[in-house]
């Protein structure tokens, strides 16, 4: 299962079988089950994950109790609350397993630790959260200059197999739509 | 002014006065005019912006003619459109100068050259985009949690200083208000 980071570093710089066993000595691995809590709100944030397998979700409670899910992570994406991992803080979000899935964790000091080891570690996470950041950036874009309804449609036009996978109220929670209004929108574009 | 960027680096990684020297000779500087666009929609994005001084912001023109103001990037801020910079692609945004300005400007090819040839600056980019997308996920967080008007009020709690220098017709296009309400929200909040 590990093969799926050593194939991810793989595509931005080149280790040595020998190189990413030693890589791989700085995670854990840990199966989660579905709708597992691996960070919740309050709780200090000491790791990121990178998904092996299954589906991840961010998101907080707003002021009415209502879970407002801001980024998903399938297989090959990284996911933590960036701030607070970096400044060793309580988060206010919550990370959760949508599905049965795999992760690897490696905490802030042993990031810290392979990038000094692994200097070219650095070049794999310079792309990392630089291409992360691109598409936060459109992220806000989108939220600027479409409506719920297009961003939907958006969704559904660039990442159809995302819709399908992910449950129509997660969706919902992602768009900040109740389930009952996505799905009218779901039946007004069939018909 | 270059003194500006050399600090920044040593923010994050240890170089020597030669390799700096070297460092900038894959920049180029360019003294911007208030009001100058760097960019425009349609043009391929070449560059990477780093503020030395003055003050940009980034843009781009909605469905109904108005420029909605996504970001803004002051002394020590890098600035681009990450997907069409890194891809080569014409952009969808707008670059202009708020202020009289001084930006160092490096392209894509020598931006890879760089990291090429001075392997400590992967470190360094890694620290930039790391601290931008943690900063652009905090800002998805706030366009879901908050309105406008706390958007405002938080923005001046935070950042006085950037409120206080940014004309306010730009404050209102950043936060998609119109002119006109962000000045009634002002008046309220002083009476």
């Amino acid at each position: 299962m590990s093969e799926i980071l050593k194939n991810h570093i793989k595509k931005f710089v080149k280790i040595s079988e020998e190189e990413f066993e030693e890589i791989l000595t700085f995670f854990t691995v840990r199966p989660v089950s579905k709708k597992e809590n691996l960070l919740q709100e309050g709780q200090v944030c000491k790791y990121h994950y990178f998904v092996l397998k299954g589906l991840l979700r961010k998101f907080y409670i707003n002021e009415k109790g209502i879970e407002q899910t801001t980024e998903f992570a399938i297989e090959t994406w990284w996911m933590t609350d960036n701030i607070a991992y970096e400044h060793r803080l309580p988060t206010e979000f919550y990370i959760q397993s949508v599905e049965k899935s795999e992760i690897l964790c490696i905490t802030q000091d042993n990031q810290e630790k392979l990038l000094g080891n692994f200097p070219v570690m650095e070049r794999y996470f310079r792309f990392v959260y630089q291409r992360a950041y691109a598409a936060a950036q459109m992220r806000v874009k989108y939220l600027f200059s479409l409506s719920k309804e297009e961003f939907y449609f958006e969704l559904l036009r660039k990442h159809p197999e995302f819709v399908q996978r992910v449950p129509q109220y997660l969706i919902a929670s992602f768009l900040g739509f109740t389930p009952e209004y996505l799905s009218e929108i779901r039946k007004r574009s069939v018909s």
